[in-house]
């Protein structure tokens, strides 16, 4: 038998993450074969998330091991980490000898701002995908979209696919098999509409209406300041 | 316009929790309109999960809000938490005024302990539903199962069709149809095999051969247990 190697995955955290965006992910690759979770935020303070509960960070920005898969979750906290610096170059450092690169809903903008993302084909959540060129990304439909060794997927539940597929690639087929049979990873949703090309157009229109709209905007006036 | 009612939502967490038994059903209850996310340990210090981090609890047993939906999830701390008296009589007394008394995955058995389960129709996780008798209930075939206010769910990730289930119910089907959409609920699983109805034989025969077989044994011998 050969000896599984050690693959440090580092989550970063900031405040106002979505936080399924980093426990879904998380969930999948804790349980791959040689896997090390890591998150790690600007401080080791817990870290408020969007769901009414707080996470711990297992690493500050200067002690956190160097990645060998990055993964950038998103939320509404991204317009604002979008401008602090120690994060962006947190990510930038640790790219430069991650093996992946990778993001989880709105988290490919934190990607872009560092750079990553310039000339590659890149998802993110539905509702933000016409803003990727700010960071010079080519926007590509599909729920986990690869190029290179930067893999991007789209909104929130998207990290669950996106971990699977990644662990698959890593460990084979079987190991990822393995993985989604443990955590019965055989969704049912209620509804047939996850995503705007499938949803009622008046859901859409809504969820555009109160929440998006002002959000999407928020980002671009985010991205578009220097 | 009608005032829209509060709901506080109550997770049980526990040393050894199985993260996304939480996290995933928080995530699309969090954005349900009136809900309050409460997530609540026999003391206030970071719980640490199956993932590799750890979670801040919002309240101790003594201070939890009386649950509207009462939670409980599973894990492989599930069959230390069959023997904690707090525990059991925390689900026990929260379950009295609790309007929907629920769990994901192996959350069942501990309310099953509690005396939730005896007569009811019940699911868990596919490596533990032979286990149900044990408790008094019926294992019926289904992601979510409902008897009455009761409503149990299968492994891990069905924790959120089980939310979205439930938030259908509460506020009716356009609002969670908001949610699933907002979260981009539209998953693309890269393997069809994630219950062992689907499941390639070898995967499902390995990992109860290397997990499970010993998982359902320990957690029979703590159900045998007075």
């Amino acid at each position: 038998m050969t000896d599984t190697p050690t693959t440090h995955v580092v989550f970063l955290l900031f405040s106002g993450i979505t936080q399924l965006d980093f426990t879904a992910p998380a969930q999948a690759l804790s349980r791959m074969p040689g896997a090390v979770i890591a998150g790690v935020a600007a401080a080791l303070d817990p870290i408020p998330t969007d769901s009414g509960f707080a996470i711990v960070p297992t690493h500050d920005f200067a002690s956190a091991p160097q990645a060998d898969i990055l993964c950038v979750p998103g939320g509404h906290g991204v317009a604002d980490a979008l401008g602090d610096t120690a994060t962006i170059d947190f990510i930038a450092r640790q790219s430069e000898n991650a093996l992946w690169v990778t993001s989880v809903c709105t988290g490919a903008f934190l990607l872009g701002r560092a750079g990553l993302l310039a000339g590659k084909r890149a998802t993110t959540h539905w509702a933000y995908t016409h803003l990727l060129p700010l960071v010079g990304a080519e926007p590509v439909k599909g729920r986990v979209v690869e190029d290179g060794n930067v893999v991007t997927s789209g909104g929130v539940t998207s990290g669950l696919d996106f971990a699977l597929t990644l662990i698959a690639r890593l460990r084979g087929d079987a190991v990822a098999q393995a993985i989604q049979l443990a955590i019965e990873y055989d969704p049912a949703p209620p509804f047939p509409g996850g995503h705007p090309d499938r949803a009622p157009k008046a859901i859409t229109a809504g969820l555009k209406e109160h929440v998006y709209d002002a959000a999407a905007a928020r980002m671009e006036a985010a991205l578009s300041s220097a």
